[in-house]
């Protein structure tokens, strides 16, 4: 899993069904410190993060159908969580 | 999942039915503002995407399988829809 | 499977059941000689791993649905064993 | 799935019976140009490809194991296609 | 798949019981030439294979459990075959 932080929103014209109602959101991944790494994941969002939140991102399909309780259905990333703190001890 | 720009179509002799008819299209890796982030992916088209379209892109077998009604066959990416703003807030 | 070192712990309100009680672990991935190699996960700890251990880490969904013995539930990443050495022949 | 040019063979000793007279390729990742892009695969060849073709590559372990017609086996990486052109537009 | 050259062993205390008795490499990842590439991956060993060894190196979690033929267990990456050419042509 990885952390990312949320950027902003995609908004795009997908025809399964599955995405109907679903909030995609735009990750930048981040370091445990919160600097930017240089990279970004699309993800569904799954527990109503918001712009600014720093979020948990699974990236595995299997993990995404599950959280939406899903058998079948074309994801594969989800934020699963908002992180309140990534402390390097 | 990532975004990406359609740069072009592939043409090649794969023997699989699968392929038969589908289109398969090279996808540029972009940043959500569109910048090129140097990498590439062929993907087959569910979308009616065409050159120059900001495509949503899903890089995993089993999602790229359900999204065309199949248990199996040979697909891990699949151009699953048409971007219309990826917008940082 | 890739070596770890255990940097901190997250902290992240999650909703699955599955995350309850289960302690996040943030682990900067490392070379077999224990040099940063510029990356890091948040794994699910399996093996009471502390701040400082090395730990092998498995970056696969199904492998680490079957450490917690269960058929699904939504985690990719699991820290499996303490390393005790690594060493270069 | 990405595009390769194979550059050579591999001879390996591999006790699992799926690699019984099965052909090791070994391919240079290319960009859709044919500039090469700095890494390679070993894939199974599934297209009778050759040396100096440009193929298409999936890399994934179901894809593969469909390509082949079996339903277990250790394989991740096939040559599913050669490609004709590979055209921005 | 990939090429690695096993580097050397690791020593971990893993309590699930798949690894009871299984030796774990460590792989240096090679070019087909035999450079470094730059990244390792700790490997659960299939073919006997032995510090210096040039290796055939599968990292996905069905392959290598398909390998040690049983249906779960947290593994990820196999040495399946020792190199015997990896030859450009």
């Amino acid at each position: 899993m990885k952390i990312g932080r949320v950027a902003g929103n995609v908004v795009a014209t997908i025809h399964h069904p599955f995405f109907a109602g679903r909030r995609l959101l735009l990750c930048d991944l981040v370091t445990p410190d919160g600097a930017a790494e240089g990279g970004y994941l699309i993800a569904v969002d799954a527990v109503d993060a918001g712009p600014g939140d720093t979020v948990l991102i699974i990236d595995e399909g299997n993990s995404s159908r599950q959280i939406f309780g899903i058998d079948t259905g074309p994801i594969r990333t989800t934020i699963v969580g908002i992180v309140d703190s990534a402390a390097e001890v």
